[in-house]
């Protein structure tokens, strides 16, 4: 397994001295790694949420210069845990901060996935500045009111909300890893596997330069046996789980094409292309009113489930009902299947549709231009080129005339229906570890252990795969090697939303959970 | 015909001085009236170009503060020029103003309607500020460049055009009623009707206090014999236009929803209810791809057209294909019906969309409701009320709960589709004047001989009905009298949209026009 990295390795373009010699005592039995982290956590609750907050005030939008400033404030609070850290770069990317914490005699190495950019933010539609965190005493929709900071010595609710972008996603994990390596540092506890901790600053951009990124750190991580993704919610049922794979992603634009100018809906009503009709019928060809999508092909590209998948999506709790009172919805997509199942094929959904405009800005015009962004969810076998593909000959079947660019007066007046399609022609890729590899009962127990103690017993639910979407497909698909999805935010986040935050009892849980992973017995695999 | 209006009458609620005695010398034979007005503009072009960019610099949005700065403006202009204008106000609306020009001896009284208000703006879609007047030398699609306020003595090149809010719709009017006026005075020309002149500041927000205003001035409006509306623009065709109907116009929006709050496109795509989709099935519901309205009922609500009406739309210049080379579209709504046919029927058509977030701005979440304003053209015979209640039972029957509010939780959980309908109880109404009025053939004779000056003999084209709207109801289905709405501007002058824009030949034909109808020969009617 992990070779020795003693040897400081030349990788390509990358100044990275990644010798690193453990100067940690031994475990002691005595003390057990998970209860030295719950006692910190309990003696320094107003502390970490500070810490937290001190976070996720670093605005983290990719590719933005300010991102690097995120960047080197985790490289020293890592390096302040004993971690050696530092910043791996291309320019023109956000940052790779790559972390290593190599233990003298351990035979396995654990890869620890986190990625520290953001969502966008339109910050008129928050509550609050998305990067002035703001403490709740609950969620603001179950009546929640601002309170203060927590000082030293005060109590703190589990309850409370910490509101910011990237509270839920994914910041939530730094602010957990951090106090777990400064507990064991301070008590001695010595973690039973390498770890190596990457921590993305691109996921929420589609992690475009991870693959070159993981190609120069590849001295580094090939020593990896098995990656675990600190990302992601809880089960909608507020229960923790852990998944075995995730749905890829991608996105593509749509524009119907009227008149060459926005036409008074007076002079020319009923006669001027209806761009919003035009786009409406478009849109309403390719999903039916039960949510089944009506493109040809759509349901043959994708690799059926296992046996083991099928065993533990019927083990899965049933949270359907629970889920649809809560969002406040009758009738879901696809019923009856249920939301796990309908995870496990791929989705397409309308991201936005703007086109003139409503409200108080409504004019009387027909808008000469009518654009819907689609969003597109694959599962494994899926590619992003594959299903626009069928989405586009879908579009021509309808009778569009497909354009790249916005037509000329020579295309315009050619067809009598033009649609242009942008994007979609990359994502990231879906992912499904298998659920028979030797390890995953081993990662099962540990994480099964902390949501004992963090939440209830038996409480962990498995899930085949989870909706959302991270860069896994680099590591399974391209590197090769195993990786379980360990996610931790509360699943009411508002991940990639306006007033995005993280309930305080799912950091604690986060605690517990990686002090119980870095502390796995080394036998088990 | 015209009582006398010299003793002081007390309108309710106005304190307006109507007595005014005409003190102009009357018509000599030597100077007709269109011939002064001519000559009067022809050696004052640059001025008038001037003028007409200070009127438009005025912002002149219906119930803002600033509008009653534009009110007085044109009060204190139209004084100038020899009208006793007075604004007359209600409380929170926009003013009205009403000037009177009594003729000694005149037996016939024309009421001449005009609107200062303008379509809303958003300066960030327009090329220039909209109330910064800017001129080009040409449309800016054919390639015009800025170009300074004409010096007087320069050139001024009737194919320039001047970009500003209410450039064509409908300040135009006003800057050629001033000149033609004072064109008389200078040179002893007497109009041969009385002249009332009534200037709208609500038209573009539904003309909602109008009738009030007309009854508050009910003394003075009751002695016209015949309304004319300087508004609208000419023919597509480019060739000038009267015409003898309009659409009424309403609005309604739609809002159909989804979960409560917005929903991760990963974790719940394929499940949560899609609300871009939603929405496009119903407004694909309502029209289908070739431009027939589908709600039941839809063509069974307006009174037909008469003979005249007929042979007048069969007389009509063939412009379609022209107008759709010009356009860019190949295809349009109702083919092969031509759009004088297709104004005649009511429209509906999507004025905007918004869901979510398109282009750079598109997140990875399922927008939580979408959106749409509807726009309904009306014909005579419709009404607002009845139309929106086609479009309600329509939405319903595709299975929506319709609500008029945000749904509560309880609504929400009780059911499967819900949508709220907003707006569309009000509206302006549409109007035809017939054709076989005994004032038709003196108007239409007026307008061809302007016609034949500035544009070309035989250019007039007599419309049965335009398909924009004014609030031409309150004078012909209210107050009782004929209506003949006699455009200006150019086709393309971008009316309520943004860079809209006057075509300075344009101009010219209202001088020319108006100097016709304001000295018709008296026997005529």
């Amino acid at each position: 397994m992990a070779r020795s990295l003693h040897a400081p390795s030349p990788a390509v373009g990358l100044a990275l001295s990644l010798a690193f010699f453990i100067t940690l005592p031994s475990l002691t039995s005595a003390q057990s790694g998970p209860d030295v982290a719950r006692a910190y956590r309990q003696a320094n609750e107003p502390s970490l949420v500070r810490d937290f907050a001190e976070l996720l005030s670093y605005p983290n939008r990719a590719f933005t210069p300010e991102i690097r400033e995120a960047a080197l404030y985790i490289r020293d609070e890592m390096r302040a845990v004993g971690v050696d850290t530092e910043l791996v770069e291309i320019e023109g990317a956000s940052p790779l901060v790559l972390g290593t914490l190599m233990v003298p005699g351990a035979t396995r190495t654990l890869g620890i996935y986190v990625h520290y950019d953001g969502q966008p933010t339109d910050p008129s539609n928050w509550t609050h500045d998305p990067f002035e965190p703001t403490l709740y005493t609950r969620a603001m929709e179950a009546g929640g009111e601002v309170i203060e900071m927590p000082a030293d010595g005060s109590e703190v609710d589990p309850e409370w909300r910490l509101y910011a972008r990237s509270a839920g996603d994914d910041k939530a994990p730094i602010a957990a890893i951090l106090p777990v390596l400064r507990s064991f540092t301070e008590s001695g506890v010595t973690p039973t596997s390498n770890l190596i901790f990457m921590f993305d600053g691109e996921e929420e951009a589609g992690s475009r330069n991870l693959g070159q990124y993981m190609e120069m750190a590849s001295e580094v991580l090939d020593e990896i046996d098995i990656w675990l993704f600190f990302d992601g919610p809880a089960h909608a049922s507020g229960r923790p789980q852990i998944t075995y794979g995730v749905r890829g992603a991608s996105g593509m634009e749509v524009t119907v094409y009227g008149a060459t100018r926005n036409l008074h809906s007076g002079h020319y009503g009923n006669w001027a292309p209806d761009t919003g009709n035009v786009l409406a019928h478009l849109l309403a060809s390719m999903k039916d009113e039960n949510g089944n999508v009506l493109i040809d092909g759509w349901y043959d590209t994708f690799d059926p489930i296992g046996a083991e998948e099928r065993a533990a999506l019927e083990a899965m709790p049933e949270w359907d009902e629970e889920l649809k009172r809560e969002l406040g919805v009758v009738k879901t997509e696809g019923e009856p299947q249920s939301l796990p199942e309908r995870l496990l094929v791929p989705a397409l959904n309308v991201r936005g549709i703007t086109s003139g405009n409503t409200g108080s800005l409504a004019r009387n015009v027909i808008p000469n231009t009518a654009v819907a962004s689609l969003g597109i969810r694959m599962v494994k076998g899926n590619t992003a080129p594959q299903l626009r593909q069928l989405i586009v000959e879908h579009i021509e079947r309808q009778g569009f005339h497909i354009v790249d660019e916005d037509p000329d007066m020579e295309t315009r007046l050619q067809y009598p229906r033009i649609a242009k399609v942008t994007g979609g022609m990359s994502g990231s890729i879906a992912s499904r570890t298998p659920m028979t590899e030797p390890f995953a009962q081993s990662i099962q127990a540990a994480a099964s252990a902390a949501a004992d103690r963090a939440f209830a017993p038996g409480s962990l639910v498995i899930s085949p795969g989870m909706g959302g979407t991270l860069p896994l497909f680099l590591f399974t698909e391209v590197a090769g090697k195993p990786a379980i999805v360990v996610p931790v935010a509360n699943h009411d986040n508002n991940q990639h939303a306006p007033d995005e935050n993280l309930r305080i009892a799912n950091l604690w849980y986060a605690i517990d959970l990686y002090a119980q992973l870095m502390t796995m017995p080394a036998t088990v695999f």
